[in-house]
């Protein structure tokens, strides 16, 4: 396994892999990885000749008052993790060399980053979409992998691959989730016990939507104003948004008569955590 | 020469080609190409193992007040042009393929993009950075060139470039002249007789500039001041913008005291003409 800050050294080893004609795979991390990542890294590894993880906190997708300075770094334990699975590559840069003097280039797609986290963290899929091309145009990957619980995020990258031609293929890999059935998301490690099972809620929300909605509810108000109930009836908590909305538009469905998404991003204390489902 | 509208053909051609180690040079036009094109390409087939031309009048980098469809397109006499260069490829797409159903990811330059043609004609350079990311990300160039009448574009997506981490080079060819001075551009074909006469005032302001600053004038106002008379001086001009500008950010200086890019954009009649020069 490599590991490289250097840009110019992916290049240089990905272009060798490319002349050998080896599928490049790649799963691009904020690091902290748990068991989400992970499933991303086995499915990468049985399909790609070489397999490409980044791990680089992002700072242009976090707005001035998130947690980029806190967001969980445990590079030590990370490396041991890829190293166990057989990863070729880890290119871990210093946001310094990703973002030169003078950085004046943005990737924004208007359309699917406007609704849902768009609306509550502005800038933040900007930041996103501009990490994201990047690192493609560095690793130049063949296959990308992301996870649904970012549902909003892996469309908007789903949609920007295909807008700008980007020659990668995008897979979007299901959530992962502990028994209790609370998503993993590396800012669980914010969570403290008491908050973790304070966190199931948003679990309980999508089961409570999915079962009116197995009852006959079709519609989104009845079922928004249920799951809001819920989680109000609870102390410590606080609903950023409850969304019913067509998981290819992103916008908001007025009936639910076909697969309809039920996104969620709720406050527990000040950690903010969003899990969804389609229904 | 292969000349295809598809971008799977281009993805695959190309693939080839880097399988071989071949250096691809890309040289994107509009077509309605004259010498200044010419330039690049002649330039370009020194360099380059597999030289791609493409060919589109991108409408996203029109305004909706602009000559989009009227603007001028002449395939045969183009393709007749590029088979004597020995250009290797014409890409040659629809616009519907370029921009498919959903489009909404744009790249936008947001600093040397928003000074001299970035005022006048606002999206026009996210629509240039937008077709010139694509059209990188399809073609796959080491090395890509443009010209230096287009000198705010060429910066800007040398900077594009840049910032994205895309993995070519961006090399800027001198200004092509006709005798009398006029510089060559697609536009020019818009000019009767008359009017071409009255473009050299173009040439003639540049010229004007360089004098003044000879015989030691440092006052950017002054010198804007005397070539705002010499065009007010004549009929059916009008001046777009007259700048005197650092030529790396672009920025208006206020002495001229070292390297300084006098910018124009003047109307001769209905038609906008650009020019530059480092004085």
């Amino acid at each position: 396994m490599t590991i490289t800050k250097s840009i110019a050294k992916v290049r240089s080893i990905i272009k060798k892999q490319k002349l050998k004609n080896k599928i490049i795979g790649f799963v691009p991390t904020m690091g902290a990885l748990h068991q989400g990542h992970l499933s991303l890294i086995k499915k990468a590894r049985k399909d790609a000749g070489f397999l490409v993880v980044s791990i680089f906190v992002n700072p242009l997708q976090f707005g001035p008052k998130e947690d980029y300075r806190i967001y969980p770094r445990n590079f030590k334990k990370d490396r041991a993790l890829l190293e166990k699975e057989r990863v070729d590559l880890i290119f871990y840069p210093y946001p310094k060399n990703m973002y030169t003097a003078g950085f004046s280039t943005y990737v924004e797609e208007t359309s699917l980053s406007k609704s849902l986290c768009g609306k509550s963290r502005p800038g933040h899929f900007r930041g996103v979409a501009t990490v994201v091309t990047k690192l493609f145009n560095i690793v130049q990957p063949d296959i990308a992998y992301f996870g649904r619980k970012d549902y909003q995020q892996a469309q908007v990258i789903k949609r920007l691959t295909q807008d700008l031609n980007i020659p990668a293929q995008i897979r979007i890999l299901p959530i992962i989730r502990q028994k209790s059935g609370l998503a993993l998301s590396s800012r669980n490690a914010y969570l403290s016990q008491k908050e973790e099972k304070k966190a199931l809620v948003l679990y309980q929300s999508l089961r409570l939507a999915r079962n009116l909605v197995k009852q006959g509810q079709r519609k989104p108000h009845f079922i928004k104003t249920k799951i809001a109930k819920l989680i109000n009836s609870r102390k410590n908590l606080k609903i950023d948004y409850i969304e019913l909305v067509d998981p290819k538009t992103l916008k908001p469905v007025k009936k639910i008569d076909k697969k309809t998404l039920l996104a969620l991003a709720i406050f527990v204390g000040k950690i903010r955590l969003i899990d969804n489902t389609i229904i």
